[in-house]
């Protein structure tokens, strides 16, 4: 099978204009098919401050309400990513930039009600228009048709509920799910980039990068308490995408990108 | 040839709930290939007065500067782009939304200064972030790719430099740039949606609506000074737009979609 790379990056490169732009340069030459998912970035929340628009949190995770939608809709799915895509067609990178509603690619239910401890006390908590993927009911032949016809999506952290509604909806996750919705056509490799060059064995020592973890691989270096705690949903996550048919996946930083698509990575490889 | 509607709206639809609502469902029904161009609307100006972006006109004409550029990428391009997506999404109509720098469709230049007459004054006029577009540049074959795909390309008011700008362009000259450029693939019909039934023999009755006009018949109203001036330059673009391939324009209201994607238009036929 033809290989795809699925590449995702975050609000850290988004926030600052010269790693965006070495980051979009290494991207526009990146050989063959490749799709970007961006974050959100700190700016949705600089403009919702001028807007008057309250940031309300449970527990640390935003609520969506119907202020918050129109403007990370605006924010994330208009600004960031048209940026993005203007930034890649000067560079000669034929990108198209989408939510999860264009084309119905990415179908999600609004989250329901969810009962949680906060401050001591057990709440229904209504996140608001935060959307989980419907991941059986992707439609993975559209964005086959736009990768054939030789575009580079680049999707917003944004869904749809088909009832008119766009939701708001986790980068790391739509990355995943297009990544093993797609890998019934690709050989798909998934690219977290993140602040770190990799998963390191010394979480002070950026040169301790672990250049491959299969299962086995994790199991030993939980048993010797070698991991920082943080990194370990993340690798959880790159099995479970594995699990479900992704070829390979890669955590590492954004100024490896390159290097991570060849098979001579700078960063953490899961296989 | 295969037929294709490229259908625009303005910014008296998008700004009503209620009569955009109405117009979607149509459009969603609407058989055969289509395309939607929208304008922006009074939201952008709403937005970006709670923003503290100033609104600059010169001569009634607004100038894009770099806030200003920002902001109607939010607002046109996310914001009001999605929402018709999504819109569109739900009643089965499969929509993808676009800016011209989406598969570089719509490459276009930022207007060198303009020499203007200004309070008496002559001066050079900077429009800022405004876009003309390169009408013999279109990347017609991505369009068709899209329509080809099944999808219906929903575009916002935007289109970009090629070196990495979004650029302000009037939705009217997208809608028949594209029209033009798509009639080498399609027999295109044009319809432009506005407030009026098409265009009226008595600017006072909406029942005078004049149901075909040629160019005898334009020459035959305007030495009976039968038109009202505001709709002259209208006419005029539909002639250009057909004297350069495209098959029909149909000049009508909103309400009166379905009937005008039939032989039996409402509105005011040129041809």
């Amino acid at each position: 099978m033809e290989s795809l790379f699925v590449i995702k990056i975050g609000g850290n490169i988004i926030d600052n204009t010269e790693a965006l732009n070495t980051f979009l340069a290494d991207f526009a030459v990146v050989k063959g098919k490749c799709m970007l998912v961006h974050g959100g970035g700190k700016i949705a929340t600089k403009i919702g401050d001028k807007l008057g628009i309250e940031s309300k949190y449970v527990n640390g995770r935003r609520i969506t309400d119907d202020e918050t939608i129109d403007l990370v809709t605006m924010v994330y799915g208009g600004l960031v990513n048209k940026k993005i895509v203007a930034g890649l067609q000067s560079l000669q990178c034929n990108a198209i930039g989408l939510t999860g509603a264009d084309a119905n690619i990415i179908p999600a239910t609004k989250r329901p009600l969810v009962t949680l401890s906060v401050a001591d006390e057990i709440k229904e908590v209504d996140f608001g228009w935060v959307g989980d993927i419907k991941t059986d009911k992707l439609n993975v032949q559209n964005a086959k048709h736009l990768l054939d016809a030789g575009f580079a999506p680049v999707f917003a952290p944004l869904t749809h509920d088909g009832l008119g509604h766009i939701l708001n909806t986790n980068a790391d996750t739509i990355a995943s799910s297009l990544a093993v919705a797609l890998s019934a056509f690709y050989d798909v490799r998934l690219i977290y980039c993140f602040e770190k060059r990799g998963v390191l064995e010394n979480v002070e020592d950026e040169n301790s990068v672990i250049k491959k973890i299969n299962r086995e691989k994790y199991k030993q270096l939980i048993n010797e308490k070698k991991l920082f705690e943080g990194i370990l949903p993340k690798i959880d996550n790159a099995f479970a995408a594995i699990e479900a048919g992704v070829k390979q996946v890669i955590i590492g930083h954004a100024d490896d990108l390159i290097k991570n698509t060849t098979e001579d990575n700078e960063g953490t490889l899961i296989y």
